[in-house]
């Protein structure tokens, strides 16, 4: 074997332990709350059919789909022509066969529809794995990151709707965050207003436009609206819809004048209240005040969305959406299964990560795996040292006996860098009166203790 | 969007809610061990240069590893001869510059190298992630299987080989079985018997065949063997080694004499027997007679291994090793950094899983995620059962009110296919009274009780 100079492929990442223990505490957090709301884990695997993804990303998606390279002679059944061309497009059929998720929306649909006989409707599902995307990677885009959604098929109360905004509600606070929004608007609220102007075929170009007044401002979405098709009299009425102000009943109160005559509209207004209604029977009227915020320049996925649309951003760092989803129609009927409602969410991991480590909101404890690590003094002292370590272990103490009776500069670094937050002092007097002594490594103070009270003290985080 | 049937890509597999759950019980039950015993997650990216694969896994390995096809226009900078040939061994440089992780070791001592600098020696790792390999799939063998690998570099010491024995037998204890063995052995030991028979050269010859004592029996090793260079005298060494009996110390003894002209071989029982000190140091003694077995036919990785090496099986059901490892003293040397020893062993998950499945030992718990679902009986009740939800979610009770006022049949067998262990059924009566009717669904009992008693029964696991 040659040896090469290591190095990641472009776009990876590893996960040093340190790292591990943040990413695990926030999926243990995220995935004890969707439990405890009812929905229950799936996964789909690593690469799929290429048939199943192809044609359901957009032009650009397909482009940016990682594919497999078919085994053994890939080339033996490419007719002559298509090798000669050089056309690397239209060789992938001959090639390819499979390809890496690109996200777990498309795997879900196809999950549910082979499954469809086995699963009872309402399947209430999470699903937290990575994704893979050609993307030239820059800061914060990686070509593999983890997704984690949470959807429902199969039901259309808007309960569903109300549980989602409970969800994020208490991950978010659960993870230590004080300060976010979740913004909330309804795609039959936009063609609504498509229709009240007249422009139904517009909705698009609409919304585009629109989504954008935050990043260019009322005259930025009017110019871009007057280039997409609208009137300065459309202009006039869409103004007061995208300036809409006040709480989210004057809000509504607003909206429900202007779509006075579209039914559609008028469904939408009706579905937002009937969500905030079920969030009132749930005891949280508070959240309609302070974090759920009626947004109708709140567009996401547009083309995919057919009721009530979410997104989640918090206001303690400046940072894109943490999350977001929204309800669907027809999910599942790219692979033939018709008229099956659903809706999601999604939890930006990365996003999320990043948060809590600007806010510093990681709990210490999620840094360290080890808990004490038992000083070795002498290869003499381990008939005294093992067992120790076994009673430690059996009192369910995550411990460690450093291997070998290397200085004890060395070993006090090995617990630093590992973050081990007590080192266990054995030594000769030590073993004669049974009283060890405990060091802890913050702050240098020392204990003795009995092993009894030694294991009461890690057990309950009570030791100095 | 074209209809088509979906399908799975050969080889790969769905995990269906109660398939995961029983997967993610085994995991955590390893998991928890590992960092009882001191070691950290990590994680490597999913594909890795193929630079970085290649030349790793033998002639064999290499074919097996998942190419991923260059994005964008890849044939670009093909020469045109290695196009015209057809060639598709020769192309893949060209159009593939990434593959999909084929086991965690490669990775693992590419993760070290890299880190070299960051990470404190010893380092105490375990990962449990996914590898692919492009094998014909059959009954039991997938193309995506997860690994579970612990290791620990850079520490000669053989308390930790001792410690992997405790690792495995704490481990497959908690997963409920009874009856394992772990097999143990010394390449050092081979290494020696091939000493004393004056052929070292033939080491692999040697132990390739005796490896097979189990499959074809002594004649039949003999006659491989005779096939493989060695003399009838040679045999005649070997029998006694081969078929040695005994308790572990009766076979140390017999070893010691056969082998007292090699000072590898006397090495390799010198290190055998510091593992069974420790052993016995950490007062676990009984494990020499019980549970850790001498073979010296077993000689699993022999390429690779250089010290002792391990073997687990279960003695309740047939089925090949659940686990396996050994130390090796250059793992890193492919990727430039040398002498770096270290030890490790793996868990083959799916076969535990298999295992646990056909003895029935996954917890009754790891089925469900919801413990009560609310019966919807009318949206009016709504007022009063969504606080009740949200009560029961905040006690921490993993709760679903049913989204709609079906029928209650089909609330119930909604209930029954997800395993929800029991419904809770909110009435008139039950409004009016305040105490609830709670219903066991395996037994059909029924209990009525106020919610403050209902969340200490679901908590407390003491309804009916």
């Amino acid at each position: 074997m040659a040896n090469i100079k290591p190095s990641l492929a472009k776009g990876t990442r590893d996960f040093t332990p340190s790292e591990m223990e943040k990413r695990n505490y926030i999926f243990n957090v995220l995935r004890a709350i969707f439990k405890k709301f009812g929905y229950s884990e799936i996964q789909t695997p690593s690469f799929e059919n290429l048939s199943t993804l192809t044609g359901k990303y957009g032009e650009e998606g397909d482009k940016l789909i990682f594919k497999i390279l078919n085994s053994g002679d890939y080339l033996s059944k490419v007719p002559d022509g298509a090798l000669a061309d050089k056309a690397s497009n239209k060789l992938i059929p001959y090639i390819s066969e499979k390809a890496l998720r690109y996200d777990l929306t498309v795997p879900f649909a196809r999950f549910v529809v082979m499954h469809q006989h086995e699963i009872t409707l309402p399947f209430k599902r999470f699903q937290i794995q990575p994704v893979w995307r050609a993307d030239r990677p820059q800061r914060g885009r990686y070509r593999e990151f983890y997704q984690c959604d949470v959807d429902v098929v199969g039901s259309s109360s808007l309960l569903n709707e109300a549980e989602f905004i409970l969800v994020y509600q208490e991950a978010l606070e659960v993870l230590g965050l004080t300060d976010f929004t979740i913004k909330v608007n309804n795609r039959k609220v936009l063609t609504g207003i498509a229709e009240v102007i007249g422009k139904p075929e517009l909705i698009v170009d609409m919304t585009v436009a629109i989504d954008k007044l935050d990043k260019i401002g009322l005259e930025g979405v009017n110019s871009e609206l007057l280039e997409r098709g609208f009137t300065p009299e459309d202009l006039a009425v869409l103004k007061p819809i995208i300036l809409l102000e006040g709480t989210n009943q004057d809000k509504l109160a607003s909206l429900r004048e202007v779509l006075a005559s579209s039914a559609t509209g008028m469904t939408g207004i009706a579905e937002l209240e009937e969500v905030f209604a079920y969030l009132t029977r749930f005891g949280k009227a508070e959240l309609l005040e302070k974090v759920v915020e009626v947004d109708i320049t709140l567009a996401r996925g547009l083309n995919y969305y057919t009721g009530c649309i979410f997104e989640v951003k918090t206001n303690q760092v400046a940072m894109g959406s943490i999350g977001g989803g929204g309800r669907y129609d027809d999910l599942t009927g790219m692979f033939g299964l018709k008229d099956l409602t659903g809706v999601g969410i999604s939890f930006g991991a990365d996003r999320i990560y990043d948060v809590l480590e600007e806010l510093n909101l990681f709990p210490a404890s999620s840094a360290a795996s080890t808990e004490v690590l038992i000083v070795n003094f002498e290869k003499e002292a381990e008939s005294y040292t093992l067992p120790l370590l076994a009673r430690l272990r059996e009192a369910g103490v995550a411990a460690e006996l450093y291997p070998a009776a290397n200085k004890l500069k060395k070993q006090m670094s090995y617990a630093d860098d590992k973050k081990i937050p007590y080192v266990l002092l054995v030594g000769e007097e030590e073993i004669q009166s049974g009283l060890l002594s405990l060091k802890n490594m913050a702050t240098g103070e020392q204990q003795k203790a009995s092993v009894e009270q030694l294991i009461v003290l890690l057990k309950n985080g009570t030791a100095i």
